[in-house]
C-alpha cells in the first residue's frame, strides 16, 4: 500500500450530520464510520433515515458515500472519501418480523443491538433490574443475523444476555461502543468476563469516547484513556479492540433524551446522566470531532504501542472484522 | 459458449408460485423470470412480498435465486437455475416518497409501472375516460428512475401517457406485456404510433399470452401469433422485441379481482373480462406453463425467422436491455 498512514475507522458515531462533519471526517482521515440510523424507529421510519442518508450521498459524493462491503473501505482510502456503514442501536427497526432482518441487511445494515437499554423483544437491556437472557425470538433472530451477515451488537445489553449471545451466535459479535468496567465502573462498561468470552470468540470492542463511559467523565486525560486501552489489550488481546467514539456531534439535547426515552415512557429517564446534568455532557478536548483521530494514535504511542499494534486499534482490526462479518454464511 | 440453446427470458409472470411451477421453469429452460411481485400493495406490504420470495431462495436454491443484475443471466444458465427479477405493475410501493425509489431498487425491483389501470399519483392509466399524461410527480420519478436503475413500465397506461413517459425518460423505457392492437385491438395493446415511438428511444415491447390480449382469444393459434410477432419486428425492428406471457398459472379467480379492483372501489370492475366471464381465461393449448417457450421458438422458426432473430425475441433482447438499464447513471 501506498499510504503509510494506518487505516482509520470509528465504528460508532450518532452525530448532527451536516457537510461540515463529513469534511472534518476528511480531514481527521476517517476512511471508514459506523453510523446509527434508528435508536427506536420502526421500519419504515428507518427506511425514511436511509432515504435522507440517501440524499446525503447524492449531495456529497466527494467526501461520503454508502459502505457496504470490507472493500469499501480501501475504496474509501483510495478515492479520498469517508465510507458511511449503517447500524441500529436496537432492533425496532426490524419490528416483530424476522423476515426484516435480511431485509435490512439488503438496505445496508451491517450491525444491530440486539436492545437499547430496555428490555426488547430479543433480549435483556442493561437498565432492566432483571437479565433473563436471550428470549425464543432473540434465538431465531441471531441464526438470521449469522446467516445474512448482520452483525450482533450488544453494547447497551445486559450482562447475562450479552454472555448468551456470545455463546448462541454462530459468528463474532460486537460491543461497538463501550469501555471496561474495570476502569470506569459504568452501567453501560463491560466486566472481565464479557471482555474475555468477547475476544475468546472472535468479537470486537469499540473503545467509548462518550463522557458518561469515561473514567473522570469530560476531564479524563488522553494518557489514561490510552493506558485503558494498553490494558484492555492486555485482557483480550491486540486483535479484539477498536475505536467505537460513540460522538454525538453538533446534537441538540432534545435528541439525547430521544435515545433515552424515545416513545416507550411518558416519564423522563435520564439514562447515565442526571436530573442536573439531563443533556450531553461536554466531550474531553482531546476528542471533540473526527479531526482529533490523530491525538488518539499519538496518545497510544506514547503509551509504548507499538506503530503495528496502533495501526490494528485505529481500523485494522475493525476492518479484519468486516471483512469476516459483512457477507452472507 | 457451449450451450447453443438461445438464452430464454419471460419478462412478466404473476403466477401462484410453488415449487411445481420452479420446476416447470427448470424444465422449459427458462434462464430468467420478471415476476410481478405488487399490484396494490403499498411499501410495507410490498416488502412482506419480498421476504415471501426470500424464503422461496431459501427453500428451492437449486432452482431459482434473485436476480439482480444482467449478469445473473448467465449465472443462471450456468447454474442451471432461473434468476427472478422483482417488479410492480403499480406505484403504490413508493407511495407519496420519491425516496422509496432508490429504496426499492436495493430492494431488487427493476421494473415499475407508472400506473396499473387508473390514474395514479404519476400518470393516467389505460381504463380511464381522460388521459392527463404525466403528472408533476411523474416528472420528478422518472427522472430518479432514470438515476437509479428501475425501468419505466407503460404496460397498463394510456396513450398520451406512455408517449410523453417515452419522450420524457432519458433511458430507454419498456411495455413488458403487451401486444400491437394492430393484431388485436384490445384496450391494453399498443398503437402503432406507441411502438414506433418506443422502438426509437430503445425500448422494448414484451409480447404477452395472457388470453384477452390475443387475436381470438384462448382459441388463438400459435401461427397467428408468431406471424404477428414477425409483423411487430418489421413495425418495430428485431431488437426491440421479446416475451412477456404474463402468465397468472395457478391463480385462483379471487386473484384476478384482486388485480382489477385491489382497494380502489367497492363496486367490482371486470377489467378486460365481463360479469360472464370474470375469472381467469384459459390459455391457449400451445402455451399453458414454462415447459412450453419451446413450442414459441419453433413457431417463430415456421413464420420463417432466423435462428439469430428467433434468439433475440426469446432472451437475448431482454438480456441486452437489461445490460443497458439495470444500473445507476
Amino acid at each position: 500500500m501506498s499510504d503509510p498512514r494506518p487505516i482509520r475507522i470509528d465504528n460508532l458515531q450518532y452525530a448532527n450530520w451536516s457537510e461540515k462533519i463529513f469534511r472534518q471526517m476528511r480531514e481527521g482521515g476517517v476512511d471508514a464510520v459506523h453510523v446509527t440510523i434508528s435508536y427506536h424507529e420502526n421500519f419504515r421510519e428507518t427506511v425514511l433515515n436511509i432515504e435522507k442518508w440517501n440524499r446525503w450521498f447524492e449531495q456529497f459524493p466527494d467526501l461520503i458515500f454508502h459502505g457496504k462491503w470490507a472493500d469499501d473501505v480501501e475504496a474509501a482510502r483510495a478515492s479520498g472519501r469517508t465510507a458511511i456503514f449503517f447500524g441500529f442501536q436496537n432492533p425496532s427497526p426490524i419490528e416483530d418480523d424476522i423476515g426484516l432482518v435480511e431485509i435490512v441487511h439488503a438496505l445496508g445494515a451491517r450491525f444491530m443491538q440486539l436492545t437499547y437499554n430496555n428490555q426488547s423483544l430479543l433480549a435483556t437491556g442493561c437498565y432492566e433490574a432483571k437479565d433473563t437472557g436471550i428470549t425464543r425470538m432473540g434465538r431465531q433472530v441471531i441464526k438470521e443475523m449469522n446467516r445474512v451477515g448482520l452483525v450482533i451488537d450488544m453494547s447497551h445489553s445486559a450482562e447475562r444476555s450479552t454472555l448468551e449471545a456470545i455463546e448462541i451466535s454462530e459468528r463474532p459479535i460486537a460491543i461497538t461502543h463501550a469501555n471496561p468496567a474495570f476502569w470506569m465502573p459504568a452501567l453501560r462498561n463491560k466486566s472481565d468476563d464479557v471482555l474475555k468470552a468477547l475476544a475468546a470468540s472472535g468479537g470486537m470492542l469499540g473503545f467509548s469516547m462518550y463522557p458518561h463511559h469515561l473514567k473522570d467523565k469530560t476531564e479524563c486525560t488522553l494518557e489514561s484513556f490510552c493506558q485503558m486501552i494498553v490494558a484492555t489489550a492486555d485482557l483480550m488481546g491486540i486483535d479484539h479492540i477498536g475505536i467505537g467514539s460513540d460522538l454525538c456531534q453538533d446534537q441538540p439535547d432534545s435528541v439525547v433524551e430521544w435515545m433515552r426515552v424515545g416513545r416507550w415512557s411518558k416519564e423522563i429517564d435520564y439514562g447515565e446522566g442526571s436530573k442536573d446534568n439531563a443533556g450531553f455532557p461536554p466531550q474531553p478536548d482531546w476528542f471533540t470531532d473526527n479531526r482529533d483521530f490523530g491525538n488518539i494514535e499519538q496518545g497510544l504511542r506514547s503509551a509504548g504501542m507499538s506503530d503495528e499494534d496502533v495501526a490494528k486499534v485505529m481500523g485494522g482490526n475493525w476492518l479484519a472484522f468486516y471483512e469476516a462479518n459483512f457477507s452472507p454464511l
